[in-house]
C-alpha cells in the first residue's frame, strides 16, 4: 500500500504513458469523448487503470465545476421517515451517477444555517432539504451561491422552490371524517409544538376544519417516554364521558401512547380509537386493528431527486412545480 | 438575490479593498493569522463580511488540501442505531470546526466500494465506517489514497485501524448466564445471516459459550413482518416443552415477534423469556417486564470522532488503537 502512495501517478504521467496530451486526458476524464477517437478514449482508460491513476479532484472541480454529489438535508436523522426518503433520493441519483450525501440539522435553525453556508462552499451539484427555515430569502442568505434547491416534506411560506410533500391537510380530513362518521365526538390531537412546521399546521388545520370539539396536547421537550403526556390525556379521557378519537401527529408518540391506552382499558367498545400518522409497521404489530396514515417518505424522496434531476439536466423548468404525494389510510 | 449573485467578490476584490496583498487574504482564510497583526486580520474579515465573499472552496482547497468534512457511512441509514452513531459523531465534530457527512452502503458491498471509491476522489480529511468489508486491503483499494479511517461497531479481520466497537460477545455471555441461572433450558436465536458480520459472530458465539442446548432461527429477506419467522419459532415453543430465552441479536425482529409472543400466551408462567439487543424503548413500552441489552451507539460515534481527531491533530498514533464501549443489560 505505501509503495503505491509513494509513486501515485498523476495526469502527467498519464499523458505521456498514452501518448496523448493532457488536454485530451482531461476530456476524458470529464466524459467529453465525442471528439476523440474510440481507440484514444480506450488507451488513454488502459493507461489510467495500469498507473491506478486517481483524479484529483480538487483540481478537476476547478475545470469542470461539477462534483456529482447531491447535499440532503433532514431536520432530524434519527427519523425513520427522513431515512427512508434519503433513500428514494439515492435510490433515483445512484443511477443516474449522482451521489447523495445526508446531513442532518438537528431541529435547529442555527444548525441548518451553518451547513447550508458549507453546502454552498462546498461543490455540491444540488441540494434537497426538509427545511426549519420557513423563507426562501434565508436559505439563499444562508447558502450564498446559486444552486437547484428542492424542498421535500415541508413548505417554504414564500418561495418558488420546487416542492414535494404529502397531502398533510386533505388526508388529516377525511381520516378525521371517517372517525366522525363512526360515532366519534371528540378529538384529542396529540403532537409537539404546532407552529412553525408546515406539516403539523396543515395536519392540525385539516382535523380542525371538520371537527368541532378538539383539543390538543403537546408533549413537551423531555418528555421522552411520554408519561406527562399520557398523564394529561389520561385525566381527559376519564373526565369527558364521550367517544374519543386519539389522533397523534406523530409516529413516535403513538408508540408510547398506545400500549398505555390499551392496558387502562380504555379501547374496550370503542369508547376511544387511536390513530395518526405512521411510517413503520411497529404499531399494527401492537395493535393489528388500529387503522393509521401511512405517507410515502420513500416516494417523497424519489420524486424531490427527479426534480432535481431535471433541472441539472436542463430539461424542464422547476419553478414553482409542487408534487403532492397522497398518504394512504389502512 | 440575483444582483447579489452577478457582482460576486472573488479574492482579488477582498485584497483591493483590504489594501492587502492576495496571499494574505488566502492566509486568513486557512486559519493562518498568526503572522499577521490584528489590525491586518480585522481588516480582512471586515471587507469579506462587507463584500458577501464567499472563497471558492475548490481553489481554497488546491491551497489547504483541507475541506473539514469528515465522511460517515453507515450499512443501513433506517437504522436507529447507525443515525445515533452519527449523532455521537457530529457532536464531537461540530465543536471542532468539522461537518461530518452521512452516506449509505445499504449493506451492498458493490455499494460501500463506490461510495469509499467517491470518497476517496472527494477532499474528505476523514472517513469513519461501519464496514461490510471485511478486510483493509479491500477497503484501502476501494478508498485508493491515504486518509484517516476509524472502524466503528463492526471490526474487520485483518487490519490496524483504530476501532470502536460493543462488548458483543461478553454482554451476550452474561445475559445468557443470567437467564440460565434462572432455569431457562433452551435459548432460541433470532438473527439474520450470522457469517460475515462481526457483531453478530460475536454475539452468537457469547450466547454457544455458555448454553449447550441453543437453536437458530435465521430471519430471511423478505420476511419483513416476520410472519414466516414467527411460525417458525411457534413451532419449535409448542413442541419442545422446555423453558425457552428467544434471544433477538438485533430489536426490529423483537418489536414483531414480542406482541406475538404475547397474543400467544407464551410468556405466562415465564415459559419462555425474551430479551435481545436493543436501541429505542419501545420494547419497553410494549412490554415494560422485558430486560434488555442498551448498547451506546451515540458513545460509540462520539469516541469514534475522537480518535480521529486525534489522528487529524497529530496527537497521537492511534494505529492499532481499540475502544471497548461496553453495553447495559436493564
Amino acid at each position: 500500500m505505501d509503495e503505491k502512495m509513494a509513486t501515485k501517478a498523476n495526469i502527467k504521467d498519464v499523458a505521456s504513458k498514452a501518448n496523448v496530451s493532457i488536454a485530451t486526458v482531461s476530456r476524458f476524464l470529464n466524459g467529453k469523448t465525442e471528439r476523440m477517437s474510440k481507440e484514444t478514449a480506450s488507451k488513454v482508460q488502459n493507461v489510467i487503470k495500469e498507473l491506478n491513476y486517481v483524479p484529483n479532484d480538487a483540481a478537476r472541480q476547478m475545470i469542470t465545476k461539477k462534483s456529482r454529489m447531491i447535499a440532503t438535508i433532514v431536520s432530524d436523522v434519527d427519523d425513520y421517515f427522513a431515512t427512508e426518503m434519503f433513500k428514494g433520493i439515492s435510490s433515483i441519483l445512484d443511477a443516474q451517477g449522482y451521489t447523495a450525501v445526508l446531513f442532518d440539522s438537528d431541529s435547529n435553525k442555527a444548525k441548518e444555517q451553518g451547513v447550508l453556508r458549507i453546502i454552498g462552499e462546498k461543490s455540491f451539484d444540488g441540494l434537497i432539504m426538509q427545511p426549519i427555515l420557513r423563507k426562501e430569502a434565508d436559505l439563499r442568505d444562508a447558502v450564498r451561491r446559486d444552486m437547484p434547491i428542492i424542498i421535500v416534506d415541508r413548505e417554504l411560506s414564500d418561495s418558488s422552490l420546487a416542492n414535494v410533500v404529502t397531502n398533510n391537510f386533505e388526508i388529516s380530513q377525511q381520516v378525521t371524517r371517517y372517525y366522525l362518521n363512526q360515532g366519534f365526538d371528540q378529538v384529542i390531537i396529540i403532537t409537539g409544538e404546532v407552529t412553525g412546521i408546515s406539516t403539523r399546521e396543515e395536519r392540525y388545520n385539516g382535523i380542525k376544519s371538520v371537527s368541532s370539539d378538539t383539543m390538543l396536547i403537546e408533549v413537551i421537550d423531555g418528555d421522552t417516554k411520554l408519561n406527562q403526556t399520557y398523564a394529561e390525556l389520561k385525566n381527559r379521557l376519564i373526565r369527558d364521558d364521550k367517544r374519543t378519537l386519539v389522533f397523534a401527529l406523530k409516529e413516535r408518540w403513538l408508540l408510547y401512547l398506545l400500549p398505555k391506552i390499551i392496558a387502562d382499558g380504555f379501547m374496550v367498545n370503542q369508547r376511544v380509537a387511536v390513530t395518526g400518522f405512521s411510517d413503520t409497521e411497529v404499531i399494527k404489530a401492537i395493535n393489528s386493528g388500529t387503522s393509521l396514515i401511512n405517507q410515502n417518505p420513500f416516494l417523497l424522496g424519489a420524486s424531490a431527486a427527479e426534480l432535481l434531476l431535471n433541472e441539472l439536466n436542463g430539461e424542464t423548468n422547476i419553478k414553482n412545480k409542487k408534487i403532492i404525494i397522497p398518504a394512504e389510510f389502512k
